[in-house]
Formats: structure tokens, sequence, C-alpha cells
């Protein structure tokens, strides 16, 4: 088929720079532009690099950064992958939409909304559909967003609890790493051999959107879950992975066996749609004594395009009641910009696109 | 009045050493000598240095360090202050408690012992008259142990919100520091830019003994608390200081200030008894968006003799009927070397010594 | 006597705050005001706290922060300690002199103009005198600099060296903290695990400044030295001290027992002049196999006020005709705030204020 | 052809599981047992895994290691590759030779014998040549080994430098990565946040390998290069990769695009024979400001199987007559196990197995 052209905004932080890496030789996209604010404008990719662990193509390097135009966006790209910051992504991505194109945002400006999908595909795939109530949606423009990079990495295993055995409870205490606040984000004087225990409104960002994500449809609403949720956040001075610490309590009683083998078999749209992007196992259940590990574990997930799409939990235990267990996932990978491109996947495989 | 003689066990170690830091000067106590395993015999302190942030004496630096003899150390000194090894501790300190000598020991072996007081001064002093059913008491010896360096952390403000409000259930998910594994404890290839969501029978120790701290006594036997309190134990790349995440149910309901007023406003045995090592607050409650944190806070605590004997509580939040917050505490002073000469000085002030 | 009044330049920043911790209670100087740039005009010192192991006083957490405003800094105090940026220093500096403030400074600007002392009291207190020459000096007004970090930090050793026994050469390899780029400074994404071969203009001013710091006063011009310097820059993942690999060689032959002698034995003006924040040994040289540390030894310094003031060098050696050996200062206090203080106490000891 | 039987030594540690990565899928070797210490007999390689980077096969994760057997290995492998510890490897390591197999190594104990090849196949590939001088050599078995890490990383720039402009004098000042010490290796309480100017003999190692590696052989012994190395090693909190600080001078006039157009052009005998894991290109020259990088520039190298067999070289500068740059290579790949089996590549492609 013909590659669908996409833009890539916000192409000098560190998630539009995943958003280029993944787009490299992608079997439904095309890269047609990258945009950024005015500063960087004219820059070649390749004098603004922030990522680590990625050899980009020469073909990538050189790409020349443009200051974001909506109408010239439109014109070129029918979709736009967006890693602004939220202080320009709103406005922007409305524009976009409302000039015709698809919006796949990794911003929090539209998570909340009512007509618009805060979609993990492995959880929620039929909230797709919401993007049909979106008023730009019949001249093809519409916004979808993934969910905040904690949030992604506990959803798959809450909502497999969740659809198991009934999941009434969940304390969550997050080790997020420093590249989950972007670049320059962390002085290093904060956090090395430290950790800080506040991440500006991601407590209350991660027990909304897992309402949401877990909740249903009702008509043309969403209908939060009733699950309790109840977060602290720390950042820890590690470079890629938020591990989360989980607590939780399910109204059908459930074995560690139970609870290990229902992450482990679950599959969903994404595996069985065969999405580029999606991994064989969602969830990977470790069943050492000391996994998982973000320096071993941040970047699980196979086929080779699903490197970092690998939710990995581990550590899973009874007590009384509850169960515990830690959870790991790619934040800028799985918890962003490889969520945003799963997303697109499944709007093509859905035919939105 | 005549300083009492101790000795310090595990003197090659961290919380050796923080022991000797501690007796430096002591207006109590006397360092009679230092006692480690044989491997060591006739080494100076200084040719064994752990402790990064204290200078010690000359007087300290040039002490010899002895093999241990049970015989030679019930000989000399009153106290034997012990920072063994578990796999060690055990039967020396029964073997001091039967020559007469008070211990006071940092490992966790007599711990859960139903005669053994597991002893924070703040939390639970009366439980010190314990001692009085060993049968080595009447003639002299006993054994006082104090808790696991994380348990210890967290006991205080615990304690306060369960005699103020009920406590009911505790969610903790720890961020403890390399020190607390001690030397050379925890590789670098393991930790450094990494979390490990392990730490050898750590979750267990600290769910059984809050259960004992927070019971009360009955007769002659602990009766345990019956909250509910649920770990998930983590190491983080962080040299002194455990941080860790709470999330509470209490059955009285209680504001956020409530609390925060109830830990601040608390004092108890050692500071009624102005103890040598007794902090002034035991509990300070940090109001700043991003505190505690183990850079700044591990070392709270006044006066200079209780410098990282306070634990620093911060982010008191509340959600549904949950109480949410962060604690921090110096993991070998307060939950360590500290600790326990904090129990030795409570035993000289009830007359035990 | 009357204590001095002295502002503090830069007080949001890192050294600024350096300036306040060394100004606290200090035998010659009191502290009129606070000055940094109108953003943070009217905060209080609490609320731009970037220093971690001082505890400041509520006296000083409590001072407000000015706009900079020439004639009011004049008018309220006689010297002006300035942690300034580069970018802005140059100009208030020169027209706080022309005002008739002293100004002892710890930016780059005027280091190396002819009639401007770049002074480290231990090496070369009669460079003082050239602020006599400055156009604004008969009204009082005169700038006096301290060096780069880096070059404060080996200054002494060289300066030691070069009179005892000729230096003609020197390779310097730096280990450099992350304080040194003051806050928010280096991103952690750049430094976490990692190091960074690069910091701008680093090298050049060290080669520059060593040259000027050596050098003798011929007339009224500074003559360089002709010692040759070469020197590459690093920053590490450390928080403060800077460490630096030295490799030497002299004209007279000299011996790793001489070459420690003449460090330890070395004293000079402010030793003689018991000048308060002088360290009683401006170079401790350490014996053991493994020193100095940035963890160990960056706070050397004795008495209390001159703590992180002395230099340590270690690991002295030779081979062939050379010698080597490490060398450890404190970036922000013998390399910053703590050098312009100093040089401000050899000032008022030599009549000058 | 038939793959040649392989053994590795030492299969616990860091380097040994190195030799295991590089030699899965091997075109000239093929595995046939892991040796280590009693301590591990029967394990599993995946009950001991160290290395965090690496994807094992499934194959080789379920390999049993063995104790060290002289005969079986002599019996079983032509080739041993040896990753054992100092304090055993001299001995096994003239056994098997003895015994009639090749071994390449990369402990220290044979490296400065003068009928043993000091081998970097870029470097010094004739040097070979000396195994025939080996008493062991008629019946098959000889000794090869490879250089120190921190001397492999200089090595090359150093040869090609000598060789264009003669050179005649280095100081290397260098920031070693922590995985060189081995596991468990450096504890984390000594390097996190902080330098050790310390490891223990690596001066003097790198000191004598270079005027060996550098050197030509007279007839049957080694001639020693005369250039004056001088040498100060640090380790810093860094996982994998040596970054070294050179300044040089040469005998020739060589301005920075003559010295970095030399390195860049250099190609020796891996590139010509097209050793399977040799590096397309032996030094990396780049022109950023700030390269390289330990976390940016550790695993250069192409193709796949050469991956972190680049050294990688930067910040060419000119100071007076000196040059000034660093140098980047990964310790246990081009340093260490890689090192090793490109030395028996050679061998095979010089029909010597």
């Amino acid at each position: 088929m013909n590659k669908i052209k996409v833009a890539v905004l916000g192409a000098t932080g560190m998630i539009g720079q995943r958003f280029v890496q993944l787009l490299e030789d992608h079997p439904y996209f095309e890269l047609s532009g990258l945009y950024a604010s005015e500063r960087s404008e004219g820059k070649m990719l390749r004098e603004a690099l922030k990522i680590r662990d990625h050899e980009f193509t020469e073909e990538s390097l050189d790409m020349r950064i443009s200051a974001m135009d909506v109408k010239e966006i439109a014109r070129t790209s029918r979709i736009a992958f967006s890693g602004l910051p939220s202080d320009i992504a709103g406005g922007i991505e409305s524009e976009l939409a409302a000039a015709g194109t698809a919006v796949f945002s990794n911003a929090a400006n539209h998570r909340m909304r009512n007509d618009v999908p805060l979609l993990i595909p492995e959880c929620n795939p039929d909230h797709l559909d919401m993007v049909r109530s979106q008023s730009t949606f019949a001249d093809g423009g519409f916004i979808v967003t993934n969910a905040n990079c904690s949030t992604t990495g506990i959803a798959p295993p809450l909502k497999v609890l969740d659809d198991a055995f009934g999941l009434q409870f969940a304390v969550v205490s997050t080790y997020q790493a420093i590249s989950g606040a972007g670049y320059p984000g962390v002085p290093s004087l904060d956090i090395l051999g430290n950790v800080v225990p506040y991440i500006k409104n991601e407590e209350e960002k991660m027990e909304a959107e897992l309402a949401k994500i877990l909740g249903s449809i009702d008509g043309d609403r969403f209908a939060p879950s009733p699950v309790q949720v109840l977060v602290n956040c720390a950042r820890v001075p590690v470079v890629d992975g938020h591990l989360e610490s989980l607590v939780l309590r399910t109204a059908k009683d459930a074995s560690v066996d139970d609870v290990m083998a229902a992450m482990e078999n679950f599959r969903s749209a994404p595996q069985e749609l065969r999405l580029p992007s999606a991994p064989v196992r969602p969830i990977i259940v470790r069943r050492e004594a000391d996994r998982p590990q973000p320096a071993l574990d941040a970047f699980a997930g196979e086929p080779a395009r699903a490197r970092g799409m690998s939710v990995v939990a581990g550590r899973v235990r009874k007590k009384d009641n509850y169960i515990k267990m830690f959870v790991l996932s790619h934040n800028t990978l799985r918890g962003g910009a490889g969520g945003s491109v799963l997303n697109a996947e499944l709007a093509v495989s859905r035919r939105l696109l």
C-alpha cells in the first residue's frame, strides 16, 4: 500500500525524537516533516539530538526542522504525531484537527475530553470509536491521546486483573526515570544520589486517567471505572524505565499463579491484528526474585519494532487478601511515542485513516 | 557520674563505626573496646574506615580492633553495642547476655523473641520492661534490639496516627539507600542508574516488626497490633536515607492538618527524659511541595548529638478516605546505631544499668 | 571593630548562596543586602535555596532578595561579593567600582585585565596591590577577582613546586563536579552514568589564569609565568569537589618525599595573618593509596570557618623525571565564594578597606 | 568450513560472559564448553548472568558450567578463551598450552613474557608470530594475550601517530568504567557520586604494555618502544566505556587536521583480512565539541559483530607543540573479550589454527 504521510511535532524533544526513531522504515507511515518552535527552524535533526540509545539513519539526521505551520502540516501530512509541550499542544492540536489532520498526541491537554479517546490499544481499543463524535471528524480531522507514561505502565496489568478478578483497590508508588521530564528536564544537582518524591500533577493525572481507561462507554459518554486508585510519585536517578510498586485487592480471590497466568496469557486487539508495533507479549511476567529492573527490562518487547513496548511485571506475591507486585515499562516508548504510534496503527487497521 | 564502659561489636562494618562515632564524647558511655572477626584482629580503626561523613577523633582512629572474646568483653564492658551480621550475632549476643552483659543489638536474630524488646523509645518505651523476664536478667545480662532500618522510619508516624485516629491499614513502598546493605554491600554494577525491587526478607521483617512495635504487652506476652501492613521494598542509588511512600487508612476521620499537627506535636519518653541522643522533634513535618529528600533531609535532627535522629515527613495529602505521605529517616543513625544508643540511654534512665 | 557592610550579588545562584553561608556570623563582615535579577525581586532566600549541605540561619532564610541597583548597593555596602553570571557581571561590577564599592568577584570578566588582581592569597598575595592602579581606586572602588574553580585547586601545589624546584611543564586533566556549572546547570540526562569531556572555555581559562597567578609584577604590568600548562577538562557525576590529575616536570630534581614535604609545609600570607577563612594547612597531603576522593575530601579544611578551603593532594609518585599526583579542591568554596571571602579578608588586613 | 571448537574459561564473570555473547553464531568458532570454579559447577549460564545489555540465546542460557579440568578442555576444545582472574589464570593457561590448546587470554599473567604476543591486531599483527617460539607450539599449544582494557583504548591512536609523526611523549589520565573491575567488583558505597583515583597496578601495566605493543621484534626478542608514557588512573561512576585524556608530543609537526586524518584513514590487518569482528573503522573521529562520551559512544563499531570494537577519538586540539584529545573504548568488548576473539580470528587467518 501507499504509505501514509506523517508529521512529527516537537521534533527537538525526547518524545518527538522517539517518534522519528519509530517512524524510520515504518510499514504504514512515511515521515513527511519535522516541526518545532521557531527557535529551531532550519536546524537539521542531527544538530538537536537528545536520544542516547538509537542510531538514526543518515536520512533522518539530515531532515530539517520547520517552524509549526498548521496549514502547511495539514496540507502535507495526513497524521500529526505530537510530542509538543502542554503549554502549546492544546491549541495547535485543535487547529490541526479542524484542518482535517488526524492527531495522535502524547500531550495531556485533550486527554480528559469526553469525545477524545485516551487510548491504550491493549486496554480499551473500542474507545477509539469516540473520535466519531468529534466535530471535526467528518472532515477527517480528529484527536487521539495516549496516557501519561506512569499510567501506561500499570494500565495493562490493572485491566487484566479487573477483567479476570474484579479490581477494587490499587495503591501505586512510582520510581520514575529522568527521561520522563524531557530535556533538559531534571537538573543533575536535584537528582544525583537522590530521590525527589514529587512530580507536578502526576498523581492527579494517573488517578483520573486510569478511571477513564478502565471505564466503559455509556452511549456517547465515558463512564469512569469505580476502582479506587491511590498514587504516590517519585523521581529516581535512572535514565529510562518507570518502575511502579503495586498493592491491589480484587473482588474474586486469586492466587499468585492465577494472577501471573492472567497477565502472561493476556492478548488483545493489537496482537490479534498483528499491528507492527504490537509486542507479542503485552505483559511479560518475570519469576526471578529481583525483577523487573530498569537497567535490565526497560527495552523488553519483541519483535524488533516492539522493543520497549512490553510491560514487565514481577515479584508477584500475596499477603492477606492483597496482591503485591512491581511493574516496569519504558516511559518514552510504551509510555510515550511508541504508544501513540500503536494508536495510529490501530486507527489504520480500523479504517479511520 | 562515672561513665559506663561499652564495647562495640562488628567495628569494621558500617553500623559498628556509626556506634563509634556516636560514642565519642558521650555523656553516659565510654568506649572500652572494639571487636570484630579474627580477620581484622590488631587493625586500627583508621585502617578499616567505612563512613564518609564523620571525622573521627584521633583517639578513635588509633583504637585497635580485637577478635571477639565473650569473656573478655563481659569482663571489661557493662554494655555491648552489636552491629554484628546476623549469621553470627545470635549466638554471641546470647552468650554475652548469659555472661552478664547488657546487649543493645542492631541484628535481627532476637527481635521477635517474646522476652526481647523490639524497642523504639518514642513508640514503645514500656516494652523495655520485658527484659526482666529474660533468664539472664538477674545476673545483669539482657538483650534489647532495635528494629530494621525501614521499620524504624515509619514506626513513629504510624504510632502517632494509631494513637490519635486508630490506624487500620498501611501500604508502604520503600526507596532504600545502599548504606543499608553495609560494606561492600551492593555492587555498583547492580545499582548505578538502576532500581532493584528486592531486598531479601525485608518485607517480611517490616510487616512482623511493626505488628510487635505497635502492639501491647498482655501479661508476659506481646500482643501484636492488628493493623494491616503491606510492604514492597526497593533499593535506589542513594548513599544514606531511606525514603518510604505511605498510604494509610484510619478509623477516625482526620484532615491533612490533623495528621500534620499530630505528627509535629508528638513528644515521647526520650524527649521528656531529655535523653542525650533524643531529637527535640521526633517527627519533623515539611510543608514544601517536594520534601523530604534523602540529599536534603537524611541528617535532620537537633541538638547536634541527635543529628540524623529525626524522622522527616512530608507531602501529606488526603484522597478519598486515605492519607498519603512520604517519610524519610537516616538508616544507619536513627535506623541503626543511633537507635541502639538511644535504647541504652533509656535503659540507663530507667535504672536497668 | 565595627563590621564592614557587604552585599551579595547573584544571591539566587550556587555561588551567591555560598557567599551567604560564609558571611553568616563572619568576624569582619556583615550582610547588608542580597541582590539578583528582577525575576527574583522580593523573594526570600528560603524560596530560592540551591545548597544541600548547609543549614542556613533563620535570619538568612528570611532575607529578601532585591533587584540589582548599583546606586543602592554602593550606598549601603562597602563591599560587593559577586556571584553574577558572566553575561551581566562585567558591566555591573565596573559600575560598582566606579561608584566606590570594592568588588570581590567570582566572575571571569575582569580576570585578565592588567590592573585587576587574579588573587589566590596563598599564591600571589602581593598581586592585590595592583588595585591601586585602577582608575576608581582613589574613590574607594576597585575590583579583585578570584580564579576559575579548576585553576584554584591546582594553583597552590604548582606555586609551591615552582618556588621550590622550578616548574617547567604541567599536564592537567580534570574531573569536575556538577555544582561547578551552577543551577539548573548540567541536565541529568547528560551526566548520569556518563562523563562529558568538554566544558566551554574552561581549558583556555585555566591555561591563561595559571600563567597570570604564577607570574610576577613587572613595574605596573603582570609578567606571565613561562611555565607550560596543557589542560583537558571533563565533567563527572559528582556533586562537589573538582579532582585533577597532574603530571609535572621541574627544573631541579625532587624526590616524592621532597614534593610532599614542600606541599605539606607550605604556609603563606593568609596563615601568617591568621585570616578567618584561611585553612591552617593550605595543602593537605594524603598518603593512602586511594586519596583524594571527592566524597571524602571535598570539605577538608580547619578551623570550622575554613571547611572546604584546603586543597588535598595525594598519590604523589615519580616516573622518569616527572612527578604524578592527584589534587582535589571544593569548587564552590575554595574555588568559588570561599576564595573571594578570603581575598576580601586579605584586603582588610592590608588596609585597603 | 567446519567450525573450531572453543571453550570459555571464567564463564561466571563479566569477561567470560562477553566471550559467550560474541561466540553466539560466530562464523569461525563453536562454543563447546563453559568453565569456572567448582563453586559454580552445574549451574546454567542463566543462573549466573552478569551482563545488562545483551539478550543471550536460549541455547547459551541453558549451557551448564563445568569445573575447570585441563585434560577435559584440551580434549574437547581447540581454543580456550580465558576470562580467568589473575590469581589462577597463569597456571591453568600454561597447563592448557602444554596440553596442546591455543589459549587467547584476557589475563595479565603472561602478557610481558618474551615469547607471548601482547596482541592488538590493528597495532602489532606481526607480533603474533612469536607464538612459534613457545615450547608448546609444536604440539599445537600456545598463549596469546590481549592488553589491559585501558591500554587497548589508546594503543591504536598512539600507534597511528607514532607511525605517521614519530610519537615522543604521552600523558594519559583515565576515566574508567566500573565494569572493568568485574562483578561484584566496585562496591557502590565507594563510587556512587564519587571518583576514585586509584586502580591497583593499572598505571604500571599501561606504561609497560604500551612499550611492548608499540615496540618491534628484534630477532627473537621484543624491543620495547622508547616512547615515554605517563599515566594517572581513576575510576568513575560509569557502567561501560573507558574514557582517556591524552596529551602528546610528536617528532614531526602535525596539524589537528593531519592528526584527525591519520586516525580516520587508519586501516590495518583485521580490516584487510575482513576478520569477522574487525570494525570497518578502527578509529572513529568525532568532530562535535563534546564527544566522545561513554553513554553515547561506548558501543561504536560496525558491522553488527564489531559493535563496541571501534575506538572513538574526539576533541583533537593543538597547544604549543602538543596534541590534546580524548579517546573512548568499550572496556569489556574492545578492551576485553572482543579483543581476544579478534586475536583468535587473526590466528585462524594466519593458519596458526
